[in-house]
């Protein structure tokens, strides 16, 4: 039985997209009679029917090469959001594209925001199958998504490099790195790292504790520097307290780019230290996967055609313990993973002297 | 309450050594009054009496420093496997030392031999506390060890940047990875870095089975090139089928330093194909650990501290799951954790294209 | 006949000055009877008389080791510029430690001011040897100087991650690199990344030329992403017919954080294209020296030793061509080291279809 | 006027090379009309009329790329050093499909044997421009070639993370790095790595002083381990004093697969300390260049493409001090760079403490 797959890759990009998608294919290759049907930057691509027919020889040596061969695109799901007038319209022509292209099933690489439209289409009657992607770790129903490990890979190297700087100047070095709402990267490269103070959205802080955590550092451990990872969406107490649209407001009236200036403005002020700033930004989420994150997407992309064959759609593919395995879309959709507050790497990086500014 | 608490590491160097010994250090001194005492080289050093008092200050830095501050040694745990007259000696001789040091408990860093030795002690009424380092990843009770992720990162560099030069030359690559007895580094590595044979001790191979998953990838690919990653203790399934001591003279008796340059030399043979061999050795086991490593390192570092100011002993710390726990030692002692012929990561990989050669 | 050499290290945090000092001190005990002075934080040490006497020992594994175990401070050279009141204490205050010090010699490791002041110190009649450090390779007589390569494999690594995400999501990526007067590091990292357009202080852009090669890419290579790597310290035509406090003026008054948010923010008005911008800063100048600038950190120590053995003080130790050498401190004292608008890197780079914006 | 340029790669696997061919392509379609021939796997190739018409497109995205999108071959040339009948054939064979083609002018990228046939082909008449590649860095003439300072980085990350291994062991570690003839490699890397011990085939050594060195180093510096790199033409004296071919005989007459093992046997035996090898072989050629090897082989590119429009032939491109420029190939074809006993890279090694074994 011959099945017609659609893959798609929508989102931030993140290391590992291209490793998945050749676990994807390879396998189906070899476990079914299969035409692959590329869909061109992400959503986008299947609203607009935007999409090619592949050969098997296009997915070679893409092991290793970061981006996605296939091309994504952010907005499409973000409107996604709310069913509206406009979105209908799109969900409708998803829907005609699918049938168009004559597809068995749709394969989606993505985070959160890919899982919700994915849910959707299954909902909406289409045989879909989510893969988690994401630098950010968030996705509800996973142990771990492909392009973490990566992105913590760089993100320490950042701190491994800023630390010698720290120490020779005796500087306080704040290192912004991503997530909005989940602060895992941040948990883990600070961990790695050796970062002396980690601040994440899931935890808010107070600027006299973090103060007081460097003072600390001076006076008990004779280090004049420290290191402060910050995952861009951390928020003092007082933000941490506002809705949404207050703390956008709030942060539009500041005079800081981000979160990481202010700190580093106030304990400069606090401290007499000199500080400083470093954005890595995009770095973080652009090329070649680790080797860690190429066996993860490998093994995702494995377990999507396995699903496949066995024709089980409407699932998100997952790790849980050692083993691959898959949740149902909708359980995933519109969920997010955070760090648990008191999350055991909370707990041992408290146990290890790092402070969380709370 | 003070603890004095001594430390050793023993077996081969793997990367995580430091990174797991100030993640006890640092968690000891945050959790309860303690004092550190550092035994040199291993078991040796305790049987030897040769250790000294540390200080907090002397555990600063380490985190991403390879090998061990502290030393290792090989061979007295060896001796261990069978308690005979001089063995005798030796374990008084760390009972008497470990009085002597006036330790609370003693904390090892080690492989499956270290842990057999610390269950050992710990059956002598020792307080004992293991933690599981290597490279092998072949320690019974928990997902992973420290030291593997480090090793599977620079084993897959190898076969990444061997793959290019056997895609230029057309020709067979054989890499010789470290195990003697489990697969998993090769396994890892050769599905991060795309290999198109792995063969490991777990799976014999026939060089018949080898030599037709070369020549269809010429014929179904049009590839000239193959990439086989080997476990130093990959088997025929002759070698297989012979006893330990048998298969050692048989193997001494042939022309090849070991088993990759015997299959290159058949695969150049049977194919007409060039081949070269590649063995990084113990490139694979030294230097800094990756973030991955640090990260767990810490973790099994801090949960060894927890277990300390708890008087929880006679005990392995793991991780199982996302968790990092602990099993009794005398569970873990004498066991090994094997690639199962049915696991996930052999099947997935046999969906990918890739031959175990069976 | 015994010699006393003072050390120390001043300016911006640079990779390789470890392995420097490692190389004056382990050649210098090897070729003269020796002892070392370490002077802490550059010449704020000298001026406070803050220094030890250091052991062989104390030299032992910095080889890779990033930043400098002396310290450094950027703040004294800075007032050197002019010789005010102020600092006529100052360089009297280091006179007197180097003689209390006992000093036979002072060796220094810098940049274009670190030289000044050594030149200053030499004209006072001390026996100085300069060794030329900084990424910015922006110091006059010599070829290279140590760190520059490190930094350009770093920010190349920036360049090669930010490629996929900006050829994934079709943006404008614009990465800033270090550089305030010289461009050297952002030609070289944007020749080695395959940028296409590279801005530097010593060529002026336009922003109607830049948006032209914006879209000539379009237009021509149907390539949607573009990759600027822009020097801070790059200027528009404007800004170059400025005056250096008119400029700063100007700057002042203008939204942007830097020179690259506001090239992002007019190229994508200009092009409709989503602009992105990566700040790596500080990033750029930490850890652990390249194999390239540890030789040559190497190097120029050995060559400082020798310089010190054969008493020919005054000099400033540099590479021409393959050989390490020296040029008198007066000859490089107070000139920077600029790329030429006709230097043949500029040239080559324009071959290859890189953009300069002019 | 229109150019029709065909491009080969010959001999040994080398990062740069795809690099280079990109730098020819691109600025020779800037800086004329051009048509670009790929003829696959070196003189093979052209021997044996296996071509293709490229278009630029193909040239796209290689910069990073290891390998050589067109191919190599070792044989060809070899056989080449001496002119008889067979090779006259395929001088022949060479010249006819040169014409076939209507090759403008034949640009061969490789070492020492291909810039011997390049001047062949050269001499009858054909307009050729050669390339130095080679991570042996032995080619006479120019400063560096591209590919070796990517093997400095690949060996020395070999010492780096074998360093902490020797350490934490107590051992002798002995590595051996890719150079039969030419010790630029092993000298390069034990310099950045901080080996104790470098061997290079320039200058052969005793085992008594390499035994010395090894001692002296435990008596003095009171350290166990020691790091020995070994360029694999390094001979002893004894060896060194025999003719080629009575060497390869001696060799073949001795029980080890290669020097180092030699070395790690006799070490261990008059020292007692524990001696290991470890080879790195052809993961020292492969791979992704380093920054460094892309800007030289871009510049390389480049400058060959300049030649072309100048119709200046018969040249090999090089690097003298910062300048990139050429030689004839007459010039350069048959010498080989060794290291000069006396090269200031020697001395400065001796200087650190480095022993040579002689």
């Amino acid at each position: 039985m011959k099945r017609r797959v659609g893959i798609l890759t929508s989102g931030g990009d993140c290391p590992g997209l291209n490793a998945a998608i050749r676990g994807v294919v390879h396998s189906a290759y070899n476990l079914f009679d299969v035409e692959i049907v590329g869909i061109a930057d992400g959503y986008k691509g299947l609203i607009e029917g935007n999409y090619k027919e592949m050969r098997r020889e296009d997915f070679d040596g893409i092991l290793t090469l970061g981006g996605t061969i296939l091309g994504t695109s952010r907005q499409p799901y973000r409107n996604m959001r709310k069913i509206e007038e406009d979105n209908v319209d799109k969900v409708a022509a998803m829907k005609q594209n699918y049938r168009k292209m004559k597809l068995d099933c749709l394969v989606t690489l993505g985070g959160n925001g890919t899982h919700k439209t994915a849910n959707l289409l299954s909902e909406e009657g289409l045989n879909v199958i989510g893969l988690p992607k994401t630098i950010d770790n968030d996705i509800w129903g996973t142990d771990v998504t492909f392009g973490f490990h990566t992105a913590v890979d760089i993100a320490t190297e950042v701190v491994d490099r800023i630390h010698t700087t720290a120490n020779s100047h005796g500087r306080i070095m704040v290192i912004e790195l991503m997530g909005n709402k989940a602060g895992w990267l941040t948990l883990y490269a600070g961990v790695a790292g050796g970062a002396d103070v980690v601040l994440i959205p899931e935890i808010p802080y107070s600027i006299d504790a973090l103060v007081h955590a460097v003072e600390e550092r001076i006076r008990v451990k004779k280090r004049k520097f420290s290191i402060i990872a910050v995952a861009e969406g951390a928020m003092n107490l007082r933000e941490a307290a506002m809705k949404g649209k207050e703390r956008a407001a709030f942060r539009a009236s500041e005079p800081y780019m981000s979160v990481s200036y202010r700190i580093a403005d106030q304990l400069q002020q606090a401290t007499g230290l000199e500080s400083r700033v470093v954005v890595p930004g995009h770095f973080q989420r652009g090329g070649s996967p680790s080797p860690y994150d190429r066996v993860l997407a490998t093994r995702f992309g494995v377990q999507a055609a396995k699903l496949i064959k066995e024709e089980r759609y409407g699932m998100a593919v997952a790790q849980i313990g050692s083993i691959v395995t898959q949740n149902p879309l909708s359980e995933v959709a519109g969920k997010t993973k955070l760090v648990p507050k008191d999350h055991q790497m909370v707990e041992f990086a408290r146990c290890m002297g790092i402070a969380f500014g709370d």
